[in-house]
């Protein structure tokens, strides 16, 4: 910390009603203005400059979409090591994850009646196969779960096709992740949904599925709203409509991955650690450089530019890099288990997977207290225009604060979890300014005098 | 015409400066308002609410692409024949016209070095194939035709990449058009051209290209940006790159087709005649709806709704639906030189390939008298702000003035010749307007009582 008188006080006499901190936290926190925009210099105008970018683009023109139980996922996390090691990060090291593995194998669906068409469609991440042969019926389309329970009669051995609206990724990837068992109760033989997306042309956005142990799963893909669309237009014009689904999906044995860990040591209380992360892997489809390697690249970078500019922060700043989220947060969850001990510790949890896009601040999940203090902390980011700090609900950390990159994302669903996910849709300005923000809240909350309130 | 005195006078004697229009030409458009309204309500709120999409999204969802020299494109002009009879058009006929075939075949383009990766492709329409065994070549990837000047001597035997900027269509189009030519030239075996289009990541566009009679033609096809500016990252960072690309492209025997003609009949000089026009083939990916299917919708619709208002212009509106534009504009030009007795009766031509998204107006190309007269005319449709008249530079029809649609297209080369361009593209409400504007235009051209100004 540079230029800051240490502050003892106890949190838990903070008082969050409009933000009442203490003067001492809040000039301990405006202390920091020297070092953030040092910070903030070196990673948008400095020796930084465009390294996230660059760094993120040779990894990922090197290794692609990094699938989940894919050779390409483990050489990045090896890639991730080294470069970890060449920035002359500490304690560098990978920690085994047991991990499930779907393969898409070939897969097809192809519109029979009323004429032919290839359904441009990608399985759904642990979807069931489909008979060699295929499954040819007929097509009931639907615009939500209740319209389904309404039809549900109509539904019996076809396959159920979601239209529905975009509205959210919370609200409409219920569809995504629920379609399939509320198709299959009601009797469909499989089930194709709409991408949850707000617009996707020709462009279909997988994710996975849930299945219900009690109901028997049925194969399940998400369509291109263009062609969920159509369906629902030949189905008002009372056309039959058939399509022929063909998926060779299927588990493998579970392998193993690796959390890929990388530290900038604390030099007074290196036990206590702040958390700065991102997944490596991605969906099959694309290049994953937005979900999540923009994500994984700031963390790597937060810790790589702290480091260069020397700064040793009190406490423990710690770059994981989450293996198998796309598998359902498999990385994220065997960690917090292996780590179960050492939680308390866990000073705050800085984990971003929403896009790297301009930033505007953070969006955080940390009680009243710990929200006016990052608050106070916001306000160090004026110069590059990043100072919100709003909160959300997270639920990944439930002891822990937690903050996620909150970014000019609105366009995020266009390319999620498909093959428009690519370096193209990544900027280098931006991706400095992301960095920015991330190395200095991870700064402040790694070095403050205080502990962040646990409230 | 409604309510409008006759008024005779030369043309001849209109001084365009500044549109000192004659006040009784003035007095005669003005007194069309009603006439408008009436128009301009049936297409947005009276009997033609909605028929522009639901017929577009009926053809569309029956045929699909349809690409010179397919059935499908054969089949949608029968079905366009008689849904101009359906609604009482008159004179509803075919024109037959010898078309070239192009078929593309398979084809593939695979990064080999540095590492492998299936690069999304089009082969552009009349390439050459490659080999059966395809071209496997090292890469010069350049920005622009002068970088490829400076750097021809590193070209020969080379796949050159042009990874130009996006400016616009006319100046950017020029390396898909002459992109194989000039790469040639410098001894390069094939090319592969960044899509003619402003964000295009994982979606490549095709479309024509011109091959030079003096010069070998070499294999070219189109890629996405993402991998045309990945493979520009390779070059800059030193990497030796290869592709292999294979193409099946060929030419098949010319085939006839069919420019298709309905007719609203004029009532006092029929031999007089304003077209309004699109083109119904489509590139081979995805449905062209945005590329023409509006634009045959809207003139369609334009003398359907003419025709069932009851209004019968003085002149006659000549719907016609052009083939085999994607080929070269052939359908046009072969009907100019059928037709070449005709042009003098050819009071004003409607032709329409930019999209259909929200009317401004009309760009014309019409000299300034005409220009006065367009933007008078366009006054009369405030009341769903389409009131814009601009000059462009059309160059199709040198002795006939024209007019285009001048729509909100800002995103039209976004889709433009993927597989994108689907009915997702179209709404239903601009759809409606852009019918409004154009049977309104072209009901006025028809029906003034002085024949359009060709200076």
């Amino acid at each position: 910390m540079l230029g800051a008188n240490i502050i003892l006080l106890s949190l838990a006499a903070l008082v969050a009603a409009d933000c009442n901190l203490p003067e001492e936290l809040k000039n301990e926190i405006a202390s920091y203005a020297t070092t953030i925009d040092l910070i903030i210099t070196a990673a948008t105008n400095g020796s930084f400059k465009g390294v996230t970018y660059n760094e993120l683009a040779k990894f990922v023109d090197r290794f692609g979409g990094r699938k989940v139980g894919s050779k390409s996922l483990e050489d990045s996390i090896d890639y991730m090591l080294n470069l970890s090691l060449a920035y002359d990060l500490q304690n560098v090291h990978g920690e085994e994850v047991e991990i499930p593995v779907w393969e898409r194998g070939s897969e097809s669906a192809v519109l029979i009646e009323p004429r032919t068409k290839d359904i441009r469609m990608l399985g759904l991440i642990y979807s069931v196969a489909t008979p060699v042969e295929g499954i040819l019926a007929e097509v009931l389309v639907v615009k939500s779960f209740d319209e389904l329970k309404e039809r549900a009669a109509e539904a019996n051995g076809k396959i159920v096709v979601f239209n529905e609206d975009f509205i959210s990724y919370g609200e409409t990837g219920q569809y995504r992740g629920y379609g399939a068992i509320e198709a299959a109760k009601v009797g469909a033989v499989a089930t194709l949904i709409k991408s949850v997306s707000p617009f996707s042309p020709a462009n279909p956005h997988t994710g996975i599925l849930a299945y219900d142990d009690s109901i028997t799963p049925i194969p399940a893909a998400c369509i291109a709203s263009n062609d969920a669309n159509m369906l629902q237009r030949m189905q008002e014009r009372g056309d039959t409509i058939k399509i022929l689904l063909k998926m060779e999906a299927k588990m493998l044995p579970n392998q193993i991955s690796r959390n890929a860990v990388a530290e900038l040591k604390g030099n007074i209380n290196p036990e206590k650690v702040v958390i700065v992360s991102g997944h490596i892997d991605s969906v099959d489809v694309g290049d994953g450089a937005m979900d999540d390697g923009g994500g994984v690249f700031i963390s790597w970078a937060a810790a790589a530019l702290l480091n260069s500019l020397g700064l040793k922060p009190r406490r423990t700043i710690r770059a994981i890099y989450w293996t198998a989220e796309e598998a359902g947060g498999v990385g994220l969850t065997a960690y917090q288990q292996v780590h179960e001990d050492e939680i308390e510790n866990f000073n705050f949890v800085m984990d971003t997977d929403v896009g790297t896009f301009t930033p505007l601040g953070i969006e955080y999940e940390a009680g009243e207290n710990g929200g006016c203090i990052l608050q106070e902390i916001m306000k160090l980011l004026t110069s590059i225009n990043a100072t919100q700090a709003r909160s959300v609900e997270m639920g990944l950390w439930p002891e822990t604060p937690t903050a996620s990159l909150y970014n000019a994302n609105e366009q995020y669903f266009w390319y999620h979890h498909s093959p428009q996910d690519t370096m193209d849709i990544e900027d280098t300005n931006a991706l400095d300014k992301c960095t920015a923000v991330w190395s200095s809240v991870a700064y402040i909350l790694a070095d403050l005098s205080v502990d962040f309130p646990k409230d």
